[in-house]
């Protein structure tokens, strides 16, 4: 038995059943990425992460347990990593990228259900993510109706601890967030025994700030007319930056950065002339959800940006890095995961289609390709005033519908290309 | 032009599509109502409503506003009617029970989106519900992701008010919802101009918990062994609650409730002897939403109880009618709508199924019968703790899931018919 088959086999995974996705998800990685021509040199690093994802970082994670440090699994960027950072505890991201986890979830989750949940909860029941046997605890949240009860379902088998997001953003909604940002304190400090103090927030909050700033720096760079990397590789990194180590992460983003800048200076783009330019709108893409990525890639156009929770969203704003007593640190801290946040969870929204107008217009994108997952009520129901917001704006925009599947991939490919096209 | 025609075309419906509607329900309702053996002579009543509903309720409370009362639409049971009666409003239910109004919906909504709120916006949109010509304002919540969206829909069509809903039921809930019942108070006192005192709060909330017990005194009669009244004519009454002035709903429900003690006296049954006993739970039946309860009793079973929103949920608990100072009285307000209100939109929720095993023994139901309205996300993913629950306290049951349309009719008479034989 291999290291890896035999960590798998001590965390309590159903190893055979793991199996099947290993042998699937090298080629799959192959197609997508490393097929690409002219990628920068350091995606070394992020080929590396993504081709061991099962191995080397949770390994490092039971390591770290080992000394004592304690592991918490979150769902959502809402939920604020400083906390359980500043308690010494490490977060992770969970499986929910890819529908060999779906059929699992399908068994105690409705068919309706959108897929990411579905995803999420199969990893769990069928034992085929190693993060989710290897959380001391998992942190949810009541952003949507599918995820606030399938927690309830998934509390059935792992230790839950729900955060309570508001519906609004009122002052007492942000009052309420502190609120729920203090609970998560005091647990985390329960579950650790190490007390937040001042100064680990303040030093938790750059560390986080430190892995936006890198992300923004990486994220600019799509920006130009020229662009050096491929929004199929910007993606891979934001999907590797919800399970590494952040200060690592930042380092090794920035080390990409540099190259790039290189580029830059050396006039190169991975793209053709001309190629259009698209930003996506609406549901996460979890690793390893790169289907709507590749094809529009594939046909030449370049991913410029993604207004979603797997990507700007992720990293475009900072948390106030003024040093103060825990209160002011967690005031920072609401405003920041509740303020600049803009989930469709909210009602109203519409601050998220003048982030999308902005973006559309910062990252110069030809058109929007705004993307719902089977299921998702909330971006399903917004979408119609995100793309009424745009065409009234003038931007090109195509809504579309897809799952994990590649069922609908022939289907996709016609209507991409033809919006594509239309571009023209 | 008849008097109904002249009144619908002065409020700005569209007559010729309404009359559409207008040409089938009095065909439905002979069918479902009027072919029932043994009705209690008192649900002559209740034919009238019915058989107007469009015209006699409409008409007064155009009325009432020609003297200047306001009136209030709203979509949830936890919004509560005492505040606006408090402040001399009227408040009324809306159209929502009928595939008719669904097409209408789907214009402006994803189809995955649950019948009653398609239809809720269909009517709306569509211009074929009085209801929602009439109302000066409507008061919709955030229980729920398809909700929450569609309000915001609604909301550039209608004048919305949006009433903040916790989502979990911590003291904190408590407060919060109470602050949200004042916020109402001050919302309805603006647009009437009344203000709401101690005492015309107390009086309101004594208005609707005589309501309530004329509606309880109607579902205990459901608890006999021999039961004087069907479930589809309680259904009616309930549903009819929602719009009828709340005074005059009490007297005509307590006036049939007589006629019911006699045929108690007398030992008559609407049912055979051994009929098989029935528990609905699960999403609301608004009217003329009468298609399971249709089907279950031309089967020849009785349905007992509704565990639902337009059912027991509605009436069973009564506000504290202690008088005192308004901060006193929205306390008493706020324990009620929030505390005593199961819906599925709580996590977690366990109180629900407390009560469906509380009521399945109180009205001696045989089988519990699990209802969800295609596309409810809270519902569908409750019903696997709901079902677990019953199997595991004895009790069969058997999930069903369906919308407005007579498709599945077929199909759902041999399930339910397999399920009662399965009673045995």
């Amino acid at each position: 038995m291999d290291k890896n088959h035999e960590m798998w086999s001590n965390i309590g995974m159903d190893v055979d059943k793991h199996d099947m996705l290993c042998e699937v998800l090298p080629g799959a990685f192959g197609d997508v990425f490393l097929s690409q021509e002219n990628r920068p040199e350091r995606m070394d690093y992020f080929n590396m992460v993504v081709g061991d994802i099962h191995g080397i970082r949770p390994a490092e994670l039971i390591e770290e347990q080992k000394k004592g440090r304690k592991v918490v699994g979150t769902f959502c960027i809402h939920v604020p990593d400083e906390v359980p950072i500043a308690a010494n505890a490490i977060v992770t991201g969970l499986c929910s990228g890819s529908q060999f986890w779906v059929p699992g979830g399908e068994k105690v989750l409705p068919t309706a259900t959108c897929p990411l949940i579905k995803a999420s909860l199969g990893a769990r029941f069928d034992k085929t993510c190693p993060f989710f046997r290897i959380a001391d605890m998992f942190v949810g949240e009541t952003t949507c109706d599918g995820k606030k009860k399938a927690w309830e379902i998934l509390g059935e088998d792992a230790p839950m601890y729900i955060m309570d997001i508001p519906q609004l953003k009122t002052e007492d909604d942000f009052l309420k967030w502190e609120k729920e940002i203090k609970k998560y304190i005091a647990k985390l400090e329960e579950m650790t025994g190490n007390k937040i103090t001042e100064e680990s927030l303040h030093n938790a909050i750059k560390i986080v700030n430190n892995k936006r700033k890198a992300l923004q720096r990486l994220n600019n760079f799509r920006k130009l007319d020229k662009v050096p990397i491929s929004g199929k590789d910007v993606l891979l990194i934001t999907q590797i930056a919800f399970f590494d180590d952040p200060e690592r992460l930042a380092t090794m983003v920035n080390k990409l950065c540099d190259e790039l800048d290189e580029r830059v200076k050396n006039g190169v783009s991975v793209y053709k002339e001309g190629a259009k330019r698209i930003l996506l709108t609406g549901t996460p893409l979890s690793i390893p959800n790169w289907k709507i990525h590749h094809i529009i890639e594939s046909m030449g156009a370049a991913i410029v940006g993604e207004e979603m929770c797997t990507g700007l969203r992720y990293c475009e704003h900072l948390v106030d890095e003024t040093p103060g007593t825990i209160d002011e640190q967690v005031k920072h801290l609401a405003k920041r995961y509740l303020g600049s946040i803009n989930c469709a969870c909210f009602t109203p929204n519409d601050d998220r289609i003048d982030d999308i107008i902005r973006l559309a217009k910062e990252y110069k994108a030809d058109g929007v390709i705004d993307l719902n997952l089977k299921f998702c009520t909330l971006y399903d129901l917004e979408g119609r005033k995100v793309e009424r917001a745009l065409k009234e704006a003038g931007i090109p925009v195509m809504g579309i519908e897809t799952d994990y599947t590649d069922e609908d991939a022939e289907q996709l490919k016609t209507r991409i290309g033809a919006f594509i096209e239309m571009l023209g």
